[in-house]
């Protein structure tokens, strides 16, 4: 046998299961009187904050919840979903984050396929939960959290999420999980078609991705957090973790606009927010009062969709220190970074916006990202040009959709997790998408990213937001038609978009058709293109 | 089955071994052509190092190198030490750095125990290798590394570094290893007594701490790092794999001395060292011509022994940035660190440096931190007084002492890593070192922190070193004995000493006796206290 496998056993003193639950025990032994958490005039230290966690997941032990049992939250990002965070799987049990834009059918759903057992819900959310509870085959037990913030609303539970906690026990015995391969969390996927995809991570991928944040934005101690990513979205692509670990204040916000983000950043000095593009929106067209209220370099992590250059450069222009990701449900939410080369520090604001509209390199946690031919699994030419699907593999890709063993194995076969993506590799080894596999168009037998397109109609003064997918043709099999929505005040017609696009890239690229409209978009606002296709056809 | 667990196995697409091994070639592939090692006239970019780093790992394969053999190496902090932390253990194969410090006669234990296999050395160091290579019962494949910057020696080898690497493959297939838990690297601690024991250290443990090492330190991408700290002293405290994770510079550095010191922190614009206290007495112990060299705010960490308060009050009026970390080489350097509170800036100089003489916080990979009651591993009252034995669990804790079961069960034993070492808990939690177990004073039925007596003696403006040992006394047991070396040009006399004692601590405290004398030290520049108190002993 070998020498170095004698007697050197993984034993109780030298090894434990990795699991970001131990982040939250830390912080409060250490930074007892910082400030963890503030909402509205509520403010919790880290002790608090250990101690209100406790109080949940003895509250729920008592209540029959443990391991392998699914606990489901229906809230914003307000204290209750934080606490879940650690109080549910600290259990044994799963934490199942709703996305609170959902209807009562889907939800319904998801709560008889996850077998939920316990639900927490928001006052606000009470009319679609009660609908959904109905409905479902499942009978959970319903506690609600009356929040002071919400507007409206019943209580439909048969307890107050405050008076829960105080049947919890302060001084209960807070543990690591049995196997860091445990499920920590259940997410399903917001899926344009077909019915949710319920995604399980597990506790080892969880505090390796929630670290990763850490090195990713090369993070300090104490961080201001503003909460305007929604924790039901990849659980806050893990930052209720991260945050916890570097002892950071969690800025709650239970409703995502330009006032009260400016607002939440002038008066706490927030340093760093997450959110999809359109949150970056919200920070540009706003009044010149709320954007004095930020300070300069508060770094934003931006994701779901490729932010358009001109957004982008905006962005700099402001003063926001804007780090692109890119990742997916499957990948506990980002897992790919477009990590800054100081050289490009000297390039012109137009070529800083295109380098950082690319979506990078592999964090350091992922153990491959690559694009490759899905038939034969040969990565494509590294040349900015070669299209294939993107590929990713390593501890940050999730554990597999529950109870779906077929889904699965397909997006996990080969070695690698199959993302449906379509992408470039660049010479330089960074990663630029090009299209969900379904939205690409096919003009003349030519590829067109819709993406590409996209990027040079949001260079365009007067639009606000643009979308395009293939329009039908007789002659070239599909044309890019482009959805597009007017800055406020801002005039143009479709000959004009047409033109500028002819100015700006290859003639068969551009839009043979433009509409002008509002956006159809999913619940975490991603634009639902499979909409946008079905008006293109019956234009 | 848990609905959890059924179809949601771990697979290649999801599963892979941690190793700090990663960090290579993904800094390779991200930041290519940045200057990953600086070395007197040579500059190794990161796609350089990274192709060094396989060609040796291939030529060592050639040469029959595999899983659980030993690579040994004996050389200052150069590349070939820098390459073969990564070279060796992908491989397979454990790496062995020598102190190189130490005679044939222990060296040569160390080869026959570890078995070594393969053998690279400095020519500075060949009289030492050729002899206990000849005293040795193992046979290994001698390497030179014929290194610039060496001043004497011999080529005893069959074949110089450079040709080795030529002899390589630089299209390697890197990988990670089969199991974390697989052995990476075998540390021999200096042992004052008795034969030298062989730590093992997994990738596991490699990678968490080296991850850990950032969060410690708050680290940015790309710092240029100073190896002051001995490479063989805990593998660098793991920094050869976290200055590669960050993408940072390693500054090669041959000798530790305060010239090469300043003139590499001028040079290249040091940001981040590390080393032992005589490493602070270096830089505060020169001209200021030497100190107007370094950038201000360079981040030092300390360890090895607790600084004296006086220390690093000096070093925080040069303007350097010091963290104060405790480890051992069972727990991969540094696992223990005086974590900052913002609050505590506020005070005066010498309370800082008290606040910062404490050992600290565990890191947030170290599962566990408390001093107990060895007998009964009920933790001390944490009140800054109570004294125990320090205890560490979880993942940063080794793997165990190689073919020594007998010793590794007993210092892993209830769970815990028993360190040997005295400390108390501060009510806050933090950490402070008290004493070895065999270091501590007990005088009239009074424990006394041998350490707490030197930190007084430090504050004498006279005194350059001192170490505090028990003296048999007929009356008391034991009194305190301190030897002490004066600074250059300084004069005191033994009862300028004790009187200044006297005024400064509780008498029964106070050293009875003072030496005037030069301080023995071990290989790593801990004192030998053992030498001491046979000193003391025949007074």
């Amino acid at each position: 046998m070998d020498k170095y496998e004698l007697g050197l056993d993984a034993i109780p003193a030298n090894f434990e299961a990795l699991t970001p639950l131990s982040f939250l025990p830390r912080s409060a032994a250490v930074y007892p009187d910082h400030v963890a958490m503030i909402h509205g005039e509520w403010t919790y230290t880290y002790s608090e904050f250990f101690e209100r966690a406790k109080r949940l997941a003895s509250a729920l032990e008592k209540r029959g919840i443990g391991k392998g049992d699914t606990v489901s939250v229906m809230a914003p990002n307000i204290p209750a979903l934080l606490e879940a965070h650690f109080g549910v799987p600290v259990t044994g049990a799963v934490l199942n984050a709703l996305n609170t834009r959902l209807d009562a059918e889907t939800i319904a759903f998801i709560l008889d396929h996850g077998e939920c057992k316990l639900l927490l819900t928001d006052r606000e959310h009470s009319d679609v939960i009660a609908h959904a509870v109905k409905i479902a085959n499942v009978d959970p037990i319903v506690i609600d959290i009356d929040d002071p913030g919400a507007t409206s609303g019943e209580l439909i539970g048969e307890m107050d999420y405050e008076a829960f906690l105080k049947t919890g026990d302060p001084d209960y015995a807070w543990r690591n999980p049995e196997n860091e391969w445990d499920a920590i969390a259940l997410n399903y996927t917001s899926g344009t078609t077909g019915d949710p995809k319920g995604v399980v991570y597990h506790h080892r991928g969880a505090y390796l991705a929630a670290s990763g944040n850490t090195l990713t934005w090369q993070m300090s101690k104490h961080p201001t957090y503003l909460w305007t990513l929604p924790m039901f979205h990849c659980n806050g692509w893990c930052f209720p973790w991260t945050i916890t670990a570097v002892g950071g204040t969690h800025v709650c916000l239970r409703k995502v606009d330009a006032d009260p983000i400016y607002d939440a950043m002038g008066r706490y000095s927030v340093d760093h927010m997450c959110g999809a593009p359109i949150v970056l929106s919200m920070l540009i067209n706003t009044t010149a009062e709320n954007k004095a209220k930020a300070n300069p370099g508060i770094k934003v992590m931006v994701a779901a969709a490729p932010p358009p250059a001109a957004v982008l450069a905006e962005m700099d222009q402001l003063g926001f220190d804007v780090t692109h990701v890119y990742g997916l449900t499957e990948c506990y939410g980002p897992a790919v970074y477009c990590d800054w080369q100081a050289e490009w520090d000297e390039k012109s604001v137009e070529d800083r916006a295109a380098l950082k509209a690319r979506q990078g390199v592999r964090y350091h946690a992922l153990g491959g990202l690559d694009v490759m031919d899905p038939e034969t699994m040969k990565p494509v030419t590294r040349d900015g040009n070669t299209m294939g699907e993107v590929m990713m593999r390593g501890n940050m890709v999730m554990k597999g959709y529950l109870k779906n063993p077929a889904t699965t194995e397909k997006s996990l076969k080969d070695g690698w997790f199959h993302t449906g993506d379509l992408g470039v590799i660049h010479e330089d080894g960074y990663l630029e998408l090009r299209d969900r596999s379904k939205d690409i168009i096919i003009s003349g037998g030519e590829n067109i990213s819709t993406i590409e397109v996209e990027g040079v109609l949001y260079k365009h003064p007067a639009v606000l937001e643009a979308a395009v997918v293939a329009r039908p043709d007789d002659k070239w099999g599909e044309t890019p038609c482009a959805f597009v929505t007017l800055r406020n005040g801002a005039t143009a017609t479709d000959a004009d978009i047409i033109a500028f696009c002819r100015d700006n890239m290859a003639h068969f690229k551009c839009p043979k058709t433009v509409v002008f409209d509002e956006l159809p978009k999913t619940s975490t606002g991603k634009v639902q293109k499979f909409v946008l296709r079905e008006r293109a056809k019956n234009l």
